[in-house]
């Protein structure tokens, strides 16, 4: 495609006013909005708000009066309609992480007589890492990993308690057909937990009218939250009676004022609470959510799939050493693209020196995010430009480029 | 006292200077840093430093660039020299309520054999809450509480795993001697957790000094780190090779980036961690902590004591029905002082119609604050003026202080 036809394309592209609403660096093309998403330049004025008139002015009436203490549901609801969920089931809290080893051991708890705890092999390292520390306290449970290739019925029993799945492979991108496996593991008897983290901001999703029971998921991937900023949990509504979790802390009391000195969880999506927020990066987090509010998830769909398309097949026509790791079907590929190369963490480090920031996934694989708020179909031929010189020039040899980084 | 010698005490202050580095509100009177301290004005650089050059400009690449991925230890480091606790056994992460989950799962884990969790029955019941969702997965542990009035060796004997104790009660500002009680809890071969969540910036630590196991805290209230703003944990260096801990996140791992299928703790204090931190609000906090770097605790010991003894004194000559709750000896008080009165509640809601903010918890007691950062003795000589106004003119019957708040 030359420069002039992806021009035309961003002259047509619907989205394209979006990326005004952000702030991009001069000279960056920036692809790896599936690790941190750029910057809404409304985050300035909330951050400005929240510190100089809400902390510094109101002091702790703050708490009542700018709506912190609510800000968990207020910011769950809001997101709620980017995740196809109904008010009252989603609240934003604490991390990814800590939200999965909640609802991981709700769902057990909800589940008494079965044992195993279903997750996939390739699954991002972290959620095995809570599967495994939930494990160390309770051994009489078991994790049974869905292996490369496998389908979810080879692993379904009367013994699993509950499939922990990734709507988005955090490296091939795949994206899963959620409808589907949700109602196979329901159908087994099992509860399902969607980690949303690839899959939020990227890929329209409708939770309710899947029937999902549990999910979690991140806010400073596609849906620009800023840095670590906080995650989410969705419980539906119809499961909050069965439902317990064990970070029983006092923002998920039913009277939290009142200072009982036992705990009783809020009938609602508030249990899933546990102590005091961050009010800073919730205020941050929620300029980026009211941005959403306006868009429309299946125009974000429709030029993440052609701007993918369009990456895809200038890579293939461009940099014949490199090769698609990602679903070539982009119906089942989440937003981003992973392309392979034994020498793909030096290849990266080279594009980052050329303005183009992708990211790099040990052992092998270079992952390019298509974020459509704020990306320009030229944006994408020009990255793949910079790719092609990077290759056919061997820029990547440079000793500059080889050394690895600890974050990427 | 009079207005006049107040401000004499004010103009000998060496603490003076201080209260120029923070943002007071015209017209306010601020006792309510126990819970949320006021801001300090650095925090605005360092906010927009964190937004504009940092999230918009550098993206991804900040997590190495700008240090945020050491940021929990970064900070945790400045914090344990306000602590008493050498580098590279405190981390700054998650919540008060979230690190206790942590630290006392940790605790009973490295203490087999022995089952009961020693809490305060008058505990902040967060601390109650949180080890009641412990037992819930773990029936076979026990709490049991040390009641008022009670002494530690009471309830120590061989089957205690761990005592959790509140280094200043959230109430009546009662401090306890911890050098002599965590001897005590270690003899008994039990570890000592404490939550310092109200001593913290306000009462010289040293846990290093006193051979503390563990202890977690917030940073929002004298501490000055923001609404919300990330808590910490300490583990004593000479544990961690025996500790581990439930909440196993990819921040806590050995090598996060290798992204290995199964977990292997960091050696270090980092074990504490979980997943990826809220940075903006971290950024806010190492405003604060950089602040308090400069600072001798033991001349914000005895400010906070001469503040609060003048508050006593000046309450005890002008509102004779307001009593006392807090110890009267200020060697064994924190930094707040506690008053009762039936009517608390408008008392209080009276006080802040006069710009005099304090708080209350029900069902009967006001809490003041000596912030002795950003606190004058004239302040505290207005403060009680404007109690004995609201009391002499009974201010408090008026029906607008009467409702009660949700949050205070």
């Amino acid at each position: 495609m030359t420069e002039r036809q992806a021009v035309a394309l961003d002259r047509d592209d619907p989205l394209a006013p979006m990326r005004e609403r952000f702030h991009i660096p001069e000279g960056v093309i920036y692809l790896d909005g599936h690790s941190l998403g750029a910057m809404p330049k409304a985050v300035r004025d909330n951050m400005a708000t929240a510190v100089d008139t809400e902390w510094a002015e109101h002091l702790i009436t703050a708490w009542r009066r700018d709506g912190w203490w609510h800000l968990p549901e207020t910011l769950g609801d809001v997101l709620g309609r980017v995740i196809g969920a109904a008010p009252g089931q989603t609240v934003v809290t604490d991390t990814t992480s800590i939200n999965l080893h909640k609802v991981l051991w709700a769902a057990v708890d909800a589940n008494p007589g079965r044992s195993v705890i279903v997750a996939e092999a390739g699954s991002f390292p972290a959620d095995l890492y809570i599967t495994q520390g939930l494990l160390a306290g309770q051994p009489d449970l078991e994790l049974r990993l869905l292996g490369e290739g496998q389908s979810i019925d080879d692993v379904l029993d009367n013994d699993v308690a509950v499939a922990l799945l990734n709507a988005v492979d955090y490296r091939t991108g795949a994206l899963m057909d959620m409808a589907a496996v949700t109602a196979k593991v329901q159908q087994s008897g099992a509860l399902v937990v969607w980690d949303l983290c690839h899959a939020g901001g990227a890929v329209p999703l409708s939770l309710d009218g899947w029937n999902v029971d549990l999910a979690v998921g991140c806010t400073y991937k596609y849906l620009n939250g800023g840095p670590g900023a906080p995650a989410f949990v969705y419980a539906a509504v119809r499961l909050h009676q069965r439902l317990r979790q064990p970070l029983s802390g006092w923002w998920a009391h039913a009277e939290p004022f009142a200072f009982e000195p036992g705990f009783r969880a809020d009938n609602g999506i508030r249990k899933f609470l546990c102590g005091t927020q961050p009010v800073l990066s919730m205020r941050a987090l929620q300029a980026s959510l009211d941005l959403f509010a306006g868009v429309d998830m299946a125009a974000v769909r429709a030029k993440s799939m052609a701007l993918a398309e369009l990456f895809i097949a200038e890579v293939e026509r461009r940099c014949p050493d490199l090769s698609v790791l990602s679903p070539r079907d982009p119906a089942t590929r989440g937003s981003h693209v992973a392309l392979v190369h034994p020498e793909g963490f030096a290849i990266s480090q080279a594009l980052i020196g050329r303005g183009v920031i992708g990211d790099f996934r040990a052992p092998d694989v270079m992952r390019f995010g298509m974020a459509p708020l704020y990306l320009r179909y030229a944006d994408v031929v020009a990255a793949v430009e910079a790719l092609a010189q990077v290759m056919d020039n061997e820029e990547w040899r440079d000793p500059r480029f080889q050394a690895p980084a600890e974050v990427t």
